[in-house]
């Protein structure tokens, strides 16, 4: 899944965007700091493919508003992904070596380097959000923080190591924390910040669902092993033709929540490049 | 270094404020999530003497404004603090089995489980902040991330790691990042939430920072033990006399700050009962 040729402007702007907020966070340099800088940094720019961040601009574009606006929240929500992958690769946690062709973190940095990186980035990502040029920014904040936390990604985490033979509810339960509430956040904190109304952020909010669910079923769909039953997932639940019938549903439904956004070309592209990659 | 006697009301208002914080973040438990809100609680209300929560309500006091205006912040500010012991005490940390009297939170949840506990306490935090009843939400959740993300507290905590055998100038570094920049925040940031102006703000920031300086101090004077004189401290590298000295001084500047506050006497008391300590 690559989003080069639909969106090189948007990714561009987010780049360049992304760039300046680790100059002005690095603004004064200590040289005994040089090196937990690099470790914030190896992790961030290492070849994401800024899923979130471009969810965050085309909801403004969407909007029909400038998509300036959502770049503290596209900035936000990387740097909650970043932060949840290298905790994640911990040895304590799935320790793993590798992460996107590059050693994980803590092979570069060591365990307690690659613990403060993530701390680090989490950190930033609330401090960034809040100076959002909008009045909504505390609100956005707080939505961040509910989806990112205990109540989502990390009670989500939480669970799955909880849940040894998870069925179906508990895996979509998992599955709606640990990588459905960051995307939902950042189609729904996004139409928050552009001061969208009740009724499109509701309708934004369902499509951030969706598209949510699609997303973690055609991420099962691509690293479906049968030669690894042990591990739990939708195909290994379901089986792949129910999978795809749930991936087709997903994304029909993401796609009509967005039928009174006459702008929202961006947003429906995300739908089938998803759906494209199985 | 208790406040019982001295503030009792103010604690009791803080600790009821908590007990709903969780209260409301676990409204909808699910059973397989027990042991994790378990693993949060656990830490959070563990005979904590409620330092940084006190300074942020006796900052509404000594601006003779409602403390509760000041509570979010109180929370946030020791969600934070908790959330850095548990990864502190973490085995790539300083892998300590033993935290006020208790096992520490990787003893008794795994270390998987501490991670995620600690992550979840910090993603709290700002969530909790950005509710605060204030226009100025955001910008006390930005002088939070401020100081303690990269460039305050994780960055000190990584400065630490890094200096092997840091000299006055750098262990100070390491100091104000690690320690003194959130009891810092604990009153900038009241002072924001109250609506203060900028000379206020000014002041107490000054006040925050010398009792920062005068707590770590008095930490190390507590902690000073002659036959570890490889742990590098402001009594190992100053010797006892000049460290108490510098108590001294840090706390006249403290309390030098607070000149233009008349109802700051809680906020002077801090100054007095973090000195009678050592």
């Amino acid at each position: 899944m690559s989003f080069q040729a639909d969106f090189k402007p948007e990714l561009e702007l987010i780049d360049t965007y992304f760039h300046s907020v680790f100059r002005y966070q690095n603004s004064c340099p200590l040289p005994e700091l040089e090196r937990f800088w690099q470790s914030l940094t190896y992790s961030f720019f290492s070849d994401g493919k800024r899923f979130r961040p471009l969810l965050a601009v085309l909801t403004a574009k969407a909007l029909g508003r400038p998509p300036e606006l959502t770049l503290t929240l596209a900035a936000a929500v990387e740097l909650i992904h970043t932060y949840s992958l290298i905790h994640d690769d911990l040895p304590c946690m799935d320790n793993d070596d590798l992460r996107r062709g590059k050693p994980t973190n803590h092979k570069v940095f060591g365990e307690a380097g690659a613990l403060l990186a993530g701390d680090g980035l989490l950190t930033m990502a609330f401090g960034v959000l809040a100076q959002a040029p909008s009045p909504n920014a505390a609100t956005a904040v707080a939505l961040l923080s509910t989806a990112a936390g205990p109540r989502g990604m990390v009670g989500g985490q939480a669970l799955d190591i909880e849940s040894a033979q998870p069925g179906e509810t508990l895996l979509t339960e998992i599955h709606q924390r640990k990588t459905g509430a960051l995307i939902r956040v950042s189609v729904e904190a996004a139409a928050v910040l552009c001061g969208a109304d009740a009724r499109e952020i509701d309708a934004l909010r369902t499509y951030g669902e969706h598209l949510g669910m699609a997303f973690q079923l055609a991420d099962d769909l691509q690293d479906h092993d049968p030669e690894k039953p042990e591990k739990i997932s939708f195909t290994s639940l379901l089986g792949i033709t129910e999978t795809l019938k749930r991936l087709e549903r997903s994304s029909q439904a993401a796609l009509d929540s967005l039928v009174s956004f006459p702008d929202a070309w961006g947003l429906r592209r995300m739908v089938q490049l998803n759906r494209e990659r199985v």
